[in-house]
């Protein structure tokens, strides 16, 4: 996805740049309580645990905010090139919900990237059971995600 | 969808009914501020304005905010029998951004509804230009959404 | 979907022309029996036969028939102005099954197009009953279809 | 997906059991000249050689015949387990053409089974190379796939 030969402590440093920059104006992923526990090239782990004010009266996670936890993982692994990068379109599938309390874990790879669109997998699950999947096709505008400079 | 042969305005009285019990108790809607325009059997509207907490660093809404938007028109529609349903599946194609400050409406129209399951389109739009297109799968499930009694 | 400002009249043709070139080369549609109906700029309209060799063992047509039929009308109407675009992603949702010997007819509409990608809904149907909602994801690549000239 | 508990050679034998029947009401399986590589509980390889027939002008394979590719992995493998199970939705990205004379390789895995919905993903490969990721929804209906005795 990027023409410059990198080490992978380059590429990783690449990609802790730009999440370290997304993170610092992502209000969203910060009001939902949200957590980076890994961002690699192409792949990104995120939590959010459901809290009171994410459920309706079943005790449900909003699958909305379902939704937002998964695209904030493919958000992540797909500009972790650190070259701006937004969802074009995005297909869920809901296989179990998420309840009040649960720590919901998103992880997203990278399964197609080439020229300027990607495909990513985002699999959201709970103490291991997988209850969401999350498809996400990408595509590369200008710019880069932060003033990173590759040397 | 349902086997009982209603009046229009008994079929109107319970698309209401549902969308007060649900309102009352959807937490996630009111934390957006979001507003019910319309819920009639089968169809909903519901705006949104795009908060300066809801963007990232360029002023864009976040995706996952547009697609919560589509979901709870979804929702509303799809409940709006009076007859719990949820979402299975998902797809939403997103267009243009929408920018902080602006008033993001969701109209979604039910496009099939056949023993149990149902699909539903949503438009979301700023001054009556399509920004995404979302297109929701619907499964019932049990109970009912209100004690709305249909005599 | 393109600067140049044409008449109706103009823009028939062009979409005319496209259709024409593609039909002469497109052997699947041939193969399947399919009817081209109407094309027009952004929207085609395509039928087919089911027939026995398109059914499995339950007099069902095969999903994959349904979906080539819907993705047929979807490739007419996207390239309708006459520019070369494939489809990049499809989305299908099937309502209920097509029996063998019934005619189905897929419509597409165009729902958005910017820059170099689209949207465009086809909806195959049986006699007026939808069957199959589809959606199409279009990007627009280098080329013309036909030679036709604008001027 | 099944209350039975069966030995892995019953349930292998179960699918082979269920992949005979199938293949053998497949008049477009047949016809597209796929070949049945492997078909176990939950999984699925076809293949299919791109044929002149295929093709359009551009000697680019019809994406409708992907889409047939991978929707008949999916169909092999969501009935494994001998159950009657049809498609409700599919979802699929196209990455890279497929060209006359490449033999296409379909793969499908279950992701997800639970009650009577089932959420497999099919990679459609050429030379070990990705050209189109493939989501399929199944849902189970009445009966049997084939006359298949469990004992």
């Amino acid at each position: 996805m990027t023409e410059t030969v990198l080490t992978p402590e380059q590429a990783q440093a690449r990609a802790d740049a730009a999440a370290n920059a997304m993170w610092s104006r992502d209000a969203v992923a910060q009001a939902l309580g949200m957590e980076r526990i890994a961002v690699t090239p192409g792949c990104a782990t995120i939590r959010m645990r459901v809290r009171a004010d994410m459920v309706n009266g079943h005790r449900i996670c909003h699958g909305g905010l379902i939704f937002t936890l998964a695209d904030t993982a493919f958000a992540y692994a797909c500009n972790s090139y650190n070259l701006n990068t937004v969802a074009s379109a995005c297909h869920i599938d809901f296989l179990a919900p998420g309840r009040e309390g649960e720590l919901l874990e998103a992880v997203a790879v990278e399964r197609s990237a080439s020229g300027r669109s990607g495909v990513y997998d985002v699999t959201v699950s709970v103490g291991g059971k997988a209850i969401a999947l999350f498809r996400g096709k990408s595509a590369r505008i200008k710019g880069e995600v932060s003033s990173f400079a590759d040397a």
